[in-house]
């Protein structure tokens, strides 16, 4: 029941991965599990983002620096690109640039969107759809990258709804917990949120190294009797499906326990669980505005900002919420990684690890197998 | 548009109330405007509650030595109770005692409990109900403190669904937001959401003293075609009803907008706003501990946080949740104070405070009045 960070990967495929160092080759704790100095190519829309190609450019450049396993296909504006690049050393002869002149823009339609051959974020996406590419790494309109990330790359066999999965800063012993979905949808039946669950704890085994995750439906409270109907049947099918998941499932969990150590994986529809993630943000932002501004109060508490610079800096690490930026889309055939909107070099590049290491380590070929399994299994359950 | 703390409060009725003084004499805030020194009889609920009659026996004793107006009836086990009031001196002939045997537990059905004839809960909704006193607070159980306000107290003519409004620590001048629903009911349309607006804008007039509160309906994202459907029509109903509202609609808001200081008044239904409001929670409470850990990290660190120390108690001041202890069921025929199950003598004493405020106020009849005048003119709307 207890969280551990011993990996127990997925095994429904082979060559089973040797968990050893993450892409940066620095030890993995409690993340994800790859094989050491994999190479990878990763697709990146550059035109989508608050900031503008310039941020993930610098963010790419600092990964590139890190991880020399990593190489790139940029999408966007050729001539803007070619220049961006061409200031950054460790970009040299490890970036393909693909010219696309279609910006997605943060609120067009996803519908509209989706539509549009032009686009850096399409052309992004079909690079891993051609396999020249092993994952896609946007800033973009999310709902946009969805849409076009479903109709291009399909959805696997055996998923109704894809979901996005976040990392949420927390008390468990390797610092997060995963959530999901975060906004793929704003509605999921019964049998999405069991898929969510599956989905969910494939995620945490392989990516925070948990052998037998613990998995929780979000309600308004732990109490069976509460909630909407449609949780209650949703809670049955998850505890039935323990087994065959490979998970443990500990009931319902309320709004506290998502930062908390009680579960590894939140399971919620893609309304709740947007607005969550949203307020939580908001509020570790608020909480940590009001600190910078009572240091700032007294020349007293000035000299103490001084003295704990080192600790606040350490604290500021474990909450911020670039360092667990990117939203994974589970559910598809490929790899996408939504970084936020208004992300900056830090948080790309902690989006590019995130999908390095998912490559890397051959998540979606599990996942995919695990569903499969699932499904068959239900197939042969159904009475005749 | 602007938040403004000059307190325009409801004219629906009269007497004008005169805004002055808060209950314990000090000069209000952004918050609710009440007439300096009138004489309330709160109604204490003494059994419900995690940490037992001790600690709300300890928060009115604080109450009482702030507030001489202020006088209580407590219903619970009497033989408990007047051991714990004879050891406070503030409460000495200022506490009315009535035996009730029967205690309402904290994961009890709704539907059972409201049932039971004998239980200290409905002894004290019943003491408003009979208007012996102004207002009652409890530590209990949510569900059933609902249930029962509901028919003992009946609701208010024109209210279909009551909500519990809650008070948010926020960007705002007044320090504070209103988000409702946070968990009186798990489900919402688009009338109830439009009422709730009514509500919370009439709550966030006389509560926090704006002349014109800025109204937003929490989504996904800010995109008109964003969201579930019902949500598209209830923003139609809500922007239309502005000026009979006397509040400005902003339109949708996000997770992130809660603490922020875009909107006063927060509309959702009550599975989101109960989550969202448990994440928040959570989350300052993850930050908060955090921060704590941080400074005990390092001998300096630790340095610091003696030198902070003040600077460091007023964000704690600002973001503890204690102090905005208190949710407000809005939409029934009497004023009902619900505190958290876990509040110590601190917590207890800002519901009391709250409910002290409310009832000295007169908010609940001008509320009635609000929305039984919007009733009527939507009578009249209607095609013949």
């Amino acid at each position: 029941m207890s969280p551990t960070t011993t990996p127990e990967t997925e095994t429904a495929q082979s060559p089973t991965p040797t968990p050893v160092a993450a892409g940066d080759g620095t030890e993995v704790k409690g993340r994800l599990a790859v094989r050491s100095g994999t190479k990878v190519t990763l697709s990146i829309d550059a035109m989508g983002g608050d900031r503008g190609p310039a941020a993930i450019v610098a963010g790419i450049s600092r990964s590139a620096a890190k991880n020399p396993a990593l190489d790139f296909i940029l999408h966007g504006n050729a001539a803007t690109l070619e220049k961006l690049v061409a200031k950054r050393k460790h970009l040299r002869g490890r970036v393909e640039i693909r010219d696309a002149q279609g910006v997605v823009t943060m609120d067009e339609k996803p519908s509209q969107a989706m539509r549009r051959a032009d686009t850096s974020m399409r052309s992004a996406i079909d690079a891993v759809r051609d396999g020249e590419a092993q994952a896609v790494v946007s800033c973009g309109n999310t709902g946009a990258l969805m849409a076009t990330s479903m109709i291009r790359l399909r959805k696997l066999e055996g998923v109704n709804r894809p979901a996005i999965a976040c990392l949420w800063p927390s008390r468990n012993a390797g610092g997060f917990n995963v959530m999901l979905d975060v906004g793929a949808d704003i509605r999921a039946d019964q049998q999405d949120l069991l898929q969510y669950a599956m989905m969910g704890a494939s995620y945490a085994r392989n990516g925070l190294g948990l052998s037998e995750p613990r998995v929780g439906l979000l309600n308004v409270g732990t109490e069976e009797h509460k909630g909407r109907a449609e949780l209650k049947v949703a809670s049955d099918l998850i505890e039935k499906t323990q087994q065959l998941g490979n998970y443990s499932y500990v009931g319902f969990v309320e709004g506290g326990d998502i930062p908390g150590d009680k579960v590894d994986v939140i399971v919620t529809d893609g309304f709740t669980g947007n607005v969550a993630l949203k307020t939580g943000e908001g509020t570790a932002k608020f909480v940590g505005d009001s600190l910078k501004e009572a240091f700032k109060a007294t020349p007293l508490s000035r000299i103490a900002a001084l003295l704990a610079l080192t600790s606040l800096r350490r604290l500021q690490k474990r909450i911020d919420p670039r360092r667990v930026n990117g939203g994974v889309f589970l559910g598809l055939r490929g790899t996408v990684v939504k970084s936020h909107g208004s992300a900056d070099a830090t948080g790309v590049s902690a989006a590019v690890k995130l999908a390095y290491e998912l490559a890397a380590s051959g998540f979606t070929e599990r996942l995919a197998a695990r569903v499969a399994s699932a499904a068959a299994s239900a197939q042969t359950d159904k009475p005749e």
